[in-house]
């Protein structure tokens, strides 16, 4: 039961009396529990990102399975970005990042892959912060598609208040 | 011809020597020219937002036209929202946020237009950073959905691969 989870007591300071979490909140726990190491601790956009990859009722905010669940996902990913960033520079080359998405098991084409790395770069470097960003876009949207590919198909027919939905959240 | 538009010498001193402007270079500029009034200056992610809204062939960088098209749907999203504002604290309700986005003629369900105002909101205000790159969002992805939706049928048979491309840029 949450009672005996370690993190409850965490969870429960930090989502104040609400009982959950919203994207301030999680910004706040990310930057005080240094989550970001050496990068730059994680922008209020990407804390928003994250929020909407689980948030699957819309109402901006996560309940603690969910919060135990993205700490498990991005703890994956850090581990996935400080390998591929040896020097420490806090930056990846666009060729690295490339290699990191086909390595989470993304099957995208080379020409949406070169699209995907110029929108997360700042002058041709990727940042922590924007990585993230990137998995957590790249993750909900492909989830959002299959959740609705049901013949597993890769395609889905969009109406588009549903397309407008399940891309203006993220 | 450009030479004799009044823009294209301060578009040429932005663009730099590939001449064309990159979200980097599109944020010193807004910046430098105080578009963004009282209001909080644009976040390089909203920049990011508003390159991809213009760039159909995915450079990340923008042209002359592009860059005058810009500043002429900025323009009036600006006033759109400084009428809003009635009290310049920078801010719009969610109330007033719905009403901002029916009169852009989007037609969303109150379901859609919940979360997306939950998304762009901080402490239940929308700010006007964040109300920009929600239009620009909403217009990029309707433009994006429209040219698809050849029948006009408000539906839109997407491969993964074209969902990805069509909306990780934004
Ligand atoms: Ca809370
Ligand atoms: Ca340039
Ligand atoms: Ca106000």
């Amino acid at each position: 039961f949450p009672a005996q989870d370690p993190m409850w007591g965490y969870f429960t300071a930090i989502a104040g009396q609400d009982g959950e979490v919203d994207a301030e909140e999680l910004q706040r726990c990310l930057t005080q529990t240094g989550f970001s190491g050496t990068y730059t601790p994680f922008s209020l956009e990407t804390c928003r990102i994250m929020i909407a990859m689980l948030d699957r009722d819309h109402t901006g905010k996560m309940g603690f399975n969910e919060f135990k669940e993205l700490f498990a996902v991005l703890n994956g990913w850090k581990q996935n970005f400080v390998m591929v960033d040896r020097d420490c520079s806090g930056t990846v080359e666009p060729h690295e990042m490339s290699q990191c998405i086909a390595n989470m098991g993304f099957r995208i084409s080379p020409q949406a892959l070169n699209a995907i790395i110029k929108r997360y770069s700042r002058s041709g470097k990727i940042y922590f912060d924007d990585y993230v960003a990137c998995c957590v876009k790249l993750r909900a949207l492909t989830d959002n598609f299959r959740r609705r590919d049901t013949m597993q198909q890769g395609m889905v027919n969009f109406q588009y208040d549903d397309f407008i939905l399940c891309t203006m959240s993220l």
